[in-house]
């Protein structure tokens, strides 16, 4: 397992693909560190005794210990510390810790280039240029990207309908060695700091759109690959320093006809595992957010908290309703997770067939706990930021600015007439206002929110996982039982 | 393990204590069969290959196979499988299951009894006095209901402060072989047709209160037990019969100046404990409800389902998303409750202290999870009726009578119009919409919904327990971690 | 203007052809009565000096002095006045007052028919014909129901679509003397009391679908109509009265091949004007609601506010909390059919023409405020409901029997139990209790959510009139112009 | 009247004691451009014919024409035309058009010193002192800002009770020609950018606490103040220019012992009119949020609509629900105010009393339909967000640098994997989205938020005011006729 160091060290020496700002940058650029601090706490955990247990795992390939954001989950226990490894860590960064990408992605691949490796059509050995690829990344203990999202262009085309065919990453040309692809994937997180990118497809798939059913993974500065990043960094401090510096970057991940050697290909023209794959990173991103929402919601409600206690508000009744309704959403998000983590097997719901075993074994986590826990707390975030602009009041919109606070002229009277509680060290107060505005009210708070709300699915694409997964006629029995009706006729 | 016919015939033979519209009536009254076909499922239950298995258990005193509601839970499991058990037969009635109250509060006497037993003033044996109710209640496989709600009366004031002191039950009398109790218990859930009645506080207890700090136990047709009783039975048919009868009762428990013998007091006096004990119950009976309330969410969903397959509109995403939100109500009501239950232990949480060991060993669920849990499905009703409405249309609110629908005048013109989907039986429609306007539209619908909302604890109480319970100061630490602020002193 | 004893005995000399729970009954039958109580108030308040003034107007066609449920609006006053006259009888009954779609019909006709008759290929003189059925209408002072809802079937397909042609009411002959009928228009309020029945289409209508673009007027005893009417009476009470009898009443309204001769059409085959027509109806009747769902609201308003006072709860910040959100929703309504009022003008607003003449001068409520209005304040029903729950507490759901209050041997006890504020007198809380029942946990009180929910049309209906009637376009001018994009080209 | 140019000339002359970032600056320094341009369109609309008619008055002093701005309501049409005026501006901005705070605090100042100067005890003319300085406002064509929200400390105290006297802006000293104030008022927005500062008291007021009854004004560059000032600009465009430079600036307006002389006080130590111009300069912002609301919900509606044209989403269902949701907010927001003007009077409300006349004549609208409109729009702002935020996607999360949009090596590509509608212009799309994103992702965008939700009063000082001045005890009696309860005693 490598340190922070090791992986510095790397981005280090990685090629020039990154562009920002009409500027192209190498890895090690300042406005990267941000996000390379995040990241480096993934590699620092593993070495750290109060996080060490549930941030490792045993290669179930070599037997070796490994860092568990490369691990193929073997068991519910397997998913269940994944799920408490996610919310620690992203308690320590007070925002998404990134590495979860990686594994989510991975674990996707592993039981999909599985089950395509059996199709008496298949291009190349998926499982088994897999099986190499997984063992390099988890020896190496590499951080991975997964690229999902396509541009989409007009919405209510699908991909081969779209005015311009490149909407969605695709083959444009297949050749002995490999492939060459075109295409880009947008809102990539932590792209510009990985060292490999998963790319799996981004949506279920019909026959005529093989060429849309992808997957394959490149070094994030391989040979025919941009990067337009964007970064989200909080304001530098000039006083009131907190002795942090996280953010995060994404990415738009351009394949401009890039070469793919089939060593590489994981899964290339199988639309029905195409649709699986998309499905599958969904499924298992979605149970990540059942540790990073509850994580965020810690975070919350802490801000929610502390900003009542400054106020001198902390047990009025409507504040009391609040805190109450954001420990709920973390906690249903948890809980949800927790379940899912339980009932995790090595199947997969197929609408019509019910559960149905899928993949070389690894465990997969039940779906439709899964989606519930991630709409409930991808749905609440706007509404958290209400609650914490009600319980704030204007005070955080109109904060002075740190130089006011510090010039003599003003000094004085600002830190007298922004003190709310007496009790409380001014110095104290004013960092948690700096705090909660980086939060809430500061260029990357939006931002946030929006990854939050989208990021692993829009909360409309839980849904339609949700109808389509469960199984309403079974429900429907109940009510035929109850009326009095005509059973159903079972095939 | 005794069987339906042995618990009617046992009914059968009680003191004549109920009365209901102005009559004084027996057990086996009429009106008191649609309740008594509820419990008598969880009879039929215990016989039944299908569901044997969740709901027996093995008594942790005799050894004996037994009912799993007389059960004391020794094991996580054991709440796993009273959560299941209850949905499974909340299931097949599509409403409560009614003998919970039992299983909820002898839970909470176990483990109040135990400790309160340890105090130097303690009146009498409480917990070999509980012991030796518990035995007989497990042999004999009684019923137990639970009467904890107390008319309150001023809410705003405390017990002692009343107007009228009986507002809350209370010992008005200390003897040297019992004591006299007065007070009503009121929305008492199936006392009417329970064998025993166990009586618990309803509310936290202070210094000066010990006479409301009580538990005991008195058989429900007891001398100085009156019950007035109302009925919610779902209208006879007619003509369409759907082949069921349940219903539920529900009594004002009046103990007019009672005399309670010291071997059926199993706290009295100890206002701590009291406050612990209407804690204990209102816990088991959340958990309860993580079982109940997906159940009639499996109910309502399949309701919902129906309704849009007969209006033909199931596929429209605005039936997607409601059904999306009824799924989502009833699976993360579940997945608190299971989380509850595997964090289940023989601890229960003390602000200000956290988890501290409490009882003899018998586990509890964990507090958080079983509150958040009932508070979102609890809140949810009324909104799951809208639902119903929004995708029924107005049919059931209009919906001709039985007799309209077989006069040979109206009978043929009816069927043609009130026919939605040709592709269903006229009469599977028809007895469709009569079970629907019995769940939704009928004069118990709303009795139903009071009991959904309030049952359990009030939305309200859950969020008190919910704030009071949680570690709000550890989520501020993070915060306090993140801002850079002085760390909090730890005590 | 007749009086209620005249409307009464003109009810009594109708043919028998209303059909209810297999019996054929007269009009006085003693189930109607409620009904007839409620539209009664309509002909007294005529004649109380307080409601005069507003519930009268003059007629514009014969100069006389008219009830004001007959008056077709010639400005906004007489907008006003009618949202006010709706508010103020409704406050009198606790519920709808039933006349509304009487005038709500009319007025849509009136500019239908004067539209109509304009086209050449108008089968009648419809204005001519309304215009003679207008003046009997007014001079003998008629009650006249609506009947618009059709069964409408398999909902996503239009009428001419539908396996059964007869899921919509229909033309299915025309000959020189009229046309002949078929279909049912159904959950037609006040049908069975009312003396005519105005039949206006209930959607929509595109070239091939004439039969369906259908205005006429028959007496509610016609030859070939059949009546199949439900009930929503109050239960009457055994010892508490509350000296009313109040209720309302809804009929399947069934042509069976009706024969309807030329002076009684009023419109017939024009689509156009057929799907303006519905609009048209919709459009008034939403008006109508901005008077009667206030008025429910002042009721729901004044239910929570005494049984707030009874629980001694009125000053929690809850409670004040849940008051100020029933005002909104009744203040809000209120304050949208006051613009619209205000706006009102005779021309109506056509996707992508704007606002144009329509009719022959009668005034039109502006529609963007009609429709969010009654949008607002229909899909708050259920909320209203969950607040008069969470209120009210778990009394309602399980109050004693009537008998059980007067029964000496509980009679006692039980006003001793039931006593929440010993500040109010036991008799006025048995009432006040009894009087919340019947409003919401009744047997009529889920049809009465029903009706609030979807008369006049459901929420989703006023979603689609408000996003076609919008101009959204020039909404988007405004960002056009901040964002320094290219203006809109102006047709 | 005068120009922009005149306003500007006279800001450059003022006194430098605006404080930012550690600097003092003066009036015309480049940070306050944005906040200038906003006000200098107030100037400009009374020139402009479009807008003259609304934008103009006749004042009721000198008979003048002046800007509406300046003008003291006399009729119901002046507040529907100072509702329009506010709506049509904020609509030219797309924010806060800012000088609403002095006509507001002017109306509120003219009818309580009116009052008070009745008072026996009244230490100056107050009425005469404002008459004087009204007609001078009038005529110099002033800006105004109006100073109220007060520090308030620890939240749950009373102004005299704080360990800090200062949290409250009062008087330290009386003299024989003026008095002394000390504290800060705080977030006072175009505090930097007005000639007049007007200051009212933050609450209601009661015995012992005199010297916090006060209002005065001071000339915004006044001797003792200082103004430490935030600005919120959108970000300056490298590249794709939008023509405008908006923005707005708020200040801690701190009152150093400050010395007023008498002829500039209209208020102090008459505690009842303190809470008075309290709640009367409240109820006249809150008249003006239904104006600047719906405005700002014209421009969300724009942005909504135009980002769903973008994504080819326009016509699907759930993007017309969210339309229709944001029409709603908008047009029920404009109704309670329209009533609002309509129903205005020269009374005010007084609980227990009903309206009593107060002031000299001067329309006040009606405060429930102003109360009724802030809290649905101030409340639903941040659901606003979630749904640009859903309509959008992730895009604007991610949008690319300009420089990179520019940048020869990665602008094509960037331009094609941006397009989501092929029929719009990629500069108007990259427009737009920039647009877009300063609205809702940037810095200045949380800020915007808090000040809609707060500002003129948090949605539950819009709760406090609609449940003391709604007369529930008449809702009551409609529930005592109807239930046949006793009549309430009429006193």
């Amino acid at each position: 397992m490598r340190t922070k160091a090791q992986y510095m060290e790397r981005l280090g020496k990685m090629r020039h693909n990154l562009y920002t700002n009409g500027e192209k940058i190498g890895r090690l650029d300042e406005r990267q560190e941000g996000a390379i601090n995040v990241m480096g706490l993934t590699f620092d955990a593993v070495w750290d005794p109060e996080t060490k247990d549930i941030c490792t795992a045993t290669s179930h390939i070599t037997g070796e210990t490994i860092n568990r954001f490369n691990h193929i989950h073997q068991s519910a226990e397997d998913l269940h510390k994944k799920q408490d490894m996610t919310r620690t860590l992203c308690n320590k960064v007070g925002q998404c810790i990134q590495r979860c990408m990686g594994i989510d992605a991975a674990n996707a691949v592993h039981a999909v280039s599985y089950e395509a490796q059996k199709s008496p059509k298949a291009k190349t050995a998926y499982h088994e240029n897999w099986l190499k690829w997984l063992e390099r990344f988890q020896k190496e203990d590499l951080v991975a990207s997964c690229a999902q999202t396509d541009v989409k262009g007009e919405r209510l085309k699908r991909p081969a309908q779209q005015t311009d065919p490149d909407m969605y990453v695709h083959v444009v040309e297949e050749r002995s060695d490999g492939i060459v692809v075109r295409g880009s994937k947008v809102h990539i997180s932590e792209a510009s700091i990985s060292d490999e990118i998963l790319v799996v497809p981004n949506r279920a798939l019909k026959k005529g759109e093989e060429e849309y059913a992808l997957c394959f993974a490149v070094p994030s500065d391989y040979e025919g690959v941009k990067q337009v990043v964007h970064y989200h960094n909080t304001r530098k401090r000039d006083h009131f320093d907190n002795g942090k510096n996280f953010g995060y970057s994404d990415s738009y991940v351009i394949f401009d006809d890039c070469f793919i050697p089939w060593e590489r290909v994981f899964l290339c023209g199988e639309t029905q595992h195409g649709g699986v794959a998309a499905l599958l990173f969904a499924l298992f991103h979605r149970h990540s957010y059942s540790g990073c929402k509850p994580a965020m919601l810690d975070y919350v409600i802490g801000l929610a908290g502390m900003a009542a206690e400054i106020n001198g508000i902390e047990k009025t009744p409507h504040v009391r309703e609040m805190l109450s309704e954001l420990i709920m959403t973390g906690e249903l998000g948890y809980a949800a997770g927790y379940t899912a983590s339980d009932l995790g097997k090595a199947e997969v719901y197929m609408p019509g067939m019910g559960f149905v075993p899928y993949g070389p074994g690894s465990y997969i986590p039940n779906s439709i706990y899964c989606n519930v826990g991630r709409c409930l707390s991808g749905e609440a975030v706007f509404h958290e930021q209400e609650i914490l602009c009600n319980i704030a009041g204007g005070l955080p919109a109109t904060f002075p600015y740190e130089n006011d606070l510090k010039n003599p002229e003003t000094r004085a009277l600002l830190e007298k007439y922004i003190t709310r509680n007496p009790n409380i060290a001014i110095e104290d107060q004013i960092k948690f206002w700096l705090n909660f505005i980086d939060f809430g009210l500061s260029g990357s708070a939006g931002s946030m929110l929006y990854g939050a709300y989208h990021g692993g699915g829009s909360p409309i694409m839980e849904q339609i996982a949700i109808t389509t997964q469960y199984d309403i006629e079974s429900k429907k029995d109940i009510v035929r039982d109850l009326a009095g009706m005509t059973p159903r006729k079972k095939k």
